[in-house]
């Protein structure tokens, strides 16, 4: 892992536990940087008890051990949230010159100021960003691909975690979800997959979008069209 | 744990993964019934990346990995949620003679309805329930106990996972939520705990409540007042 960078590793809750030990042996405990819930809101529910209808985003950073810098874009409005009703009630109850509604603490002496209207920083439950499925309006994201995520999920982690210019990866990119995410954002991408498919629905949907890359290198398993 | 019991183990996201894999080998990975992300809704946001706002509750019972039967109420309107929006907007077409809204599909030659008043099962991710911290509806309810989990919380649990009549056991019950939880919905219960305060608070709730119980012993380390 580079430094500065955040890994995001996207798992269901049947396998995220035991990813979670294995990457903390690998990148060590003190580097886990915390975990996204993000629930699509869609999806069936079991006859047989609670249905697990949220996955699971495990975030992972070198500098988090270390103390050091991480990147977090929390200013950036794709992430905030707006503050609670109860906090919006309890706190809020002064107004600037421009009328906008604002709460003021005092830390340590310094006086901080938050405006109502600028929100508070997201939190680690996304319910935001519907899935894929059965949701008309992100039906022409569709590439057909089995798991393709929601373009706004993958703007949202691409706006979180680099700056313009920065190098994200995916390296098990799928129908290339991430890779237009960056590249629309201003991020230069590598992306990288063993299947056939995801291959050619990446370069596809790269194409269809006018996004210029170019193949570095593709694996003999790639070529002849079998699916490994 | 007994035929038919679910447990319910309670952690956060720097405990939850190491606890999940004991609990694996201890029960065995197909006892594991999923998980729930409990979201309060409120707490501070940390300067340096994403905080983690939820907590997560894992779910085992014996008969999950047996295929055995699994007691989940899920007709109770506490186990329920309102439909999605948009699926509302997009399959919720008819009306009964009542001038209910239903929805109906064929699944293998069998008719069902769906009412959009009943609301769907409940998802795994519990943002309806607010926490105990700086939130004025649940100050009644405090005791002063450090972790002290609402009511409500525990009273969807209960409801969730047994029937009247059913005993409930917590065995690190704290405060004694659970216990009161489970007492005012007709269950009986078993609580424990290996703390003063704990053992304090949750008595002198219990009477408050005018909840009859028995205390079955108690160890030599309860009895001189320090804190284990």
């Amino acid at each position: 892992m580079a430094e500065g960078a955040t890994l995001y590793l996207h798992l269901d809750h049947r396998a995220v536990h035991d990813a979670k030990v294995a990457c903390d042996r690998l990148f060590g405990r003190g580097a886990f940087l915390g975990e996204i819930i993000w629930a699509p809101g869609n999806g069936g529910r079991g006859a047989r008890g609670f249905s697990v209808t949220h996955q699971t985003i495990l975030l992972y950073a070198r500098a988090a051990g270390e103390r050091g810098q991480v990147v977090y874009n929390a200013a950036d409005p794709m992430l905030r949230e707006p503050f609670a009703e109860t906090s919006l009630a309890m706190h809020f109850k002064h107004r600037d010159e421009d009328g906008r509604l604002y709460r003021e603490r005092v830390l340590g002496g310094k006086a901080y100021r938050y405006y109502a209207d600028e929100g508070r920083r997201l939190g680690s439950v996304w319910t935001d960003i519907p899935g894929m499925v059965a949701n008309t309006p992100l039906r022409r994201e569709g590439t057909g691909y089995p798991t393709q995520k929601p373009e706004r999920l993958l703007e949202r982690i691409v706006r979180a975690s680099s700056a313009p210019g920065a190098t994200v990866a995916d390296l098990m990119c799928g129908s290339g979800t991430t890779l237009v995410a960056a590249a629309r954002l201003g991020r230069r991408f590598v992306g990288g997959d063993r299947s056939q498919l995801a291959f050619a629905t990446a370069r596809e949907r790269l194409d269809r979008e006018g996004i210029a890359y170019s193949v570095l290198e593709v694996p003999e398993a790639l070529r002849d069209g079998a699916e490994p």
